[in-house]
């Protein structure tokens, strides 16, 4: 249990049996009552963000908005969140269910035009991936075009927006920071939870690559959930503190550069500022940060994107000899049929479907990709990512691409496809 | 009542009596017993459309998804969606709850990337608008691509989408389809969807211009609510029905540019179409058609966009007099603000702020505006337009735009700003 998780209700194992069997006979001399009541109190409630009358009157008691000594800037640390949270989730009760399961994705771009040509029509597409995919899981989307201060520019801008949205959304428990070029390629995949309940910050890294070999690509910070707790408010003061809103900016890229010694460039970056972070101030904040590696959380493109064809016939095949797969149902009920997937998936497939496939370098705004990368790859696995996970939504619509690279390529799904 | 809305639950006032004692002492005393139960049981329960737990099963009952003869297909029409939508949600009663309140939008665009070179970085934007829109008041979004029918393209492309998103989504009552180029200014505004109870249709339009001037622009069908019900399906049959796919296309532009003799092309359109079906089939179609004038569910842009800057000056000394519009608070609790401000700016305000502001005629993606439209009126406006909305979304998280145009000009705010 950590100490910043203080949202979780605890009951005795006695207070829920007394509690189920009062509910029990309750609800029968209720039900009896009035049969419409299963409809009217009883629906399960929701693991997604909306979880409440919106138009709830916001209680004139004081909360930390009151506060005039709060401000949102980044600037300003905050003290004592979890204590103010904790208050704003009691005037708030309907909020305060279900708060530890609630996920807001946070992304976002330049405010103006991007260099590239395709690149803001890849903004766009990549855009709707995300709302896709929240749609289907019950997370909410905050894309962000504001550069909120001004000296904290390109990878350096999320913080301010992570603190602003953990600020402007106390009833979320996780905010999810992810980058405008990384594409959800698993629809069906659902973010376990329940596996970081003792754990701040999840990041797809690698231990032997951070810690034995040093290297500044032995995690990713483009893709990664952050608890809304004091301990992240605390984790980005420092974190951000090696950026270049800080004094100390050329001093941490000479140390980021000395420790880890496959870093090209010399300015400091925030993913060697959190390599540096794990690998030398493990005592303070390493037993809170969760690296993941069962899954790609964050999926290096230029791995994947040549297996997609393969892996959307393989898993046509799969749904060939299981017929639950080939069920039609309404787009709601998809994480149902999502867990019926991986468990097929489980037992016949020879590869497994990345999570979050990560165009890392490829630059789609600026169009200064990695030189390393050749012609057109960036661009032809951006559409193909792109159009794999489209599929997956747009099946639960009647349609499909037949062809990973071809735009009219749209068909209309037979009953039982694609038996 | 419509008939064609059958969602609704009917209790006599009696049995509301009745319920409403039981309830009161049941809960007392259930809550002496567990003082948790209110966290647990009774929150209020959504109006989005993410009220149930997503991991539900779906039950094995055959539902019309279960049809081998039913198809996705705008070719294929469905008969008795009624009675097929009832009973999938008979078999989810976690989505029957609050169904008549859900709203899915659903908008989109062209499949390639935009001619014009700010095409899809407007486009980009004005997704982000809508999706901050239905974060504060609890719809979802769906934004599709794809061209599902390949002879309905432009105007027409909306309704084979429309189908298939009902179809998809039996647990929304409303599909709302808000055009690309369409663009919220007032992220309070609520849909005022009880006014609709007895309609299926709901669009902006003006009896006079209908009715006696005969005009084609006498409503506007980039924007419009439409029930998830047969009704519907049975419109959009006879309304697409004059589109490209049918072999009486070019008859039924002859016929819509001998009625409304201010259509200037030749080409049968589907705003023209629907004009037709309420002056010339009203007694079909007429009275479940709600044509809606008393707020800007699609206000021109040409008209708006001048009186931006002086409509924020107008509620910041609004809110410089009323204390409560200074309030900050989390973004999840807007509606009750806007409701706040709704109430003061009527007294106060000499103008009205337009719910939605449309580029009609801009052609951001083609880059083909009207003629008549002078220069960089259209991109002028729409980052005007784009930068009001986003003042009242960026508010939440503590910043504002201070101009208009200036992509430059983020301030962090004061603490009871602008007081």
């Amino acid at each position: 249990m950590p100490k910043s998780c203080i949202y979780r209700t605890k009951t005795s194992s006695f207070s829920i049996a007394v509690s189920t069997v009062a509910l029990v006979s309750l609800f029968a001399l209720y039900s009896f009552l009035n049969p419409n009541f299963i409809y009217l109190t009883f629906q399960k409630c929701p693991s997604g963000a909306q979880s409440a009358n919106m138009r709830l009157q916001d209680p004139p008691s004081p909360t930390f908005y009151d506060d005039s000594t709060l401000s949102y800037s980044f600037a300003r640390p905050i003290k004592n969140w979890d204590g103010k949270r904790k208050e704003w989730l009691q005037h708030h009760p309907s909020y305060a269910a279900g708060v530890s399961n609630r996920v807001l994705l946070v992304t976002g771009s330049q405010p103006s035009p991007c260099k590239n040509p395709g690149g803001d029509h890849f903004l766009l597409r990549s855009f709707k991936n995300k709302v896709d995919y929240c749609r289907i899981h019950g997370c909410e989307v905050f894309y962000n075009q504001a550069l909120l201060q001004r000296n904290m520019t390109s990878y350096w801008a999320k913080y301010p927006i992570i603190k602003a949205a953990m600020l402007a959304h106390p009833e979320t428990e996780w905010i999810w920071w992810v980058d405008a070029d990384a594409v959800f390629t698993d629809m069906d995949f659902k973010l376990p939870l329940e596996r970081y309940e003792a754990h701040n910050l999840v990041v797809n890294g690698w231990p032997d690559m951070l810690f034995e070999k040093k290297s500044w690509v032995g995690l990713n910070a483009g893709v990664f959930l952050i608890r809304n707790c004091q301990w992240s408010m605390d984790l980005m003061d420092v974190w951000a503190g090696m950026g270049p809103q800080s004094p100390k900016y050329r001093y941490w890229g000479k140390v980021q550069k000395s420790i880890f010694k496959d870093k090209t460039f010399p300015e400091s970056d925030d993913q060697t500022a959190l390599a540096y972070l794990i690998v030398k101030k493990s005592r303070k904040w390493g037993d809170k940060i969760y690296l993941e590696t069962e899954y790609s959380f964050h999926g290096y493109w230029l791995g994947i994107v040549g297996t997609l064809d393969e892996l959307q016939e393989e898993q046509l095949a799969i749904e060939r000899e299981v017929r639950i797969l080939r069920r039609r149902h309404a787009e709601k009920v998809s994480e149902y049929y999502g867990a019926q997937r991986a468990q097929h998936v489980r037992r016949r497939a020879k590869s497994k479907i990345p999570f979050i496939t990560h165009f890392t370098g490829c630059q789609p705004c600026s169009g200064e990709h990695n030189p390393g990368y050749k012609g057109d790859s960036c661009t032809e696995g951006m559409e193909k990512a792109l159009k794999f996970g489209d599929n997956q939504v747009l099946r639960n619509f009647g349609f499909m691409h037949s062809d990973l690279l071809e735009s009219s390529s749209i068909v209309s799904l037979p009953f039982d496809f694609p038996a």
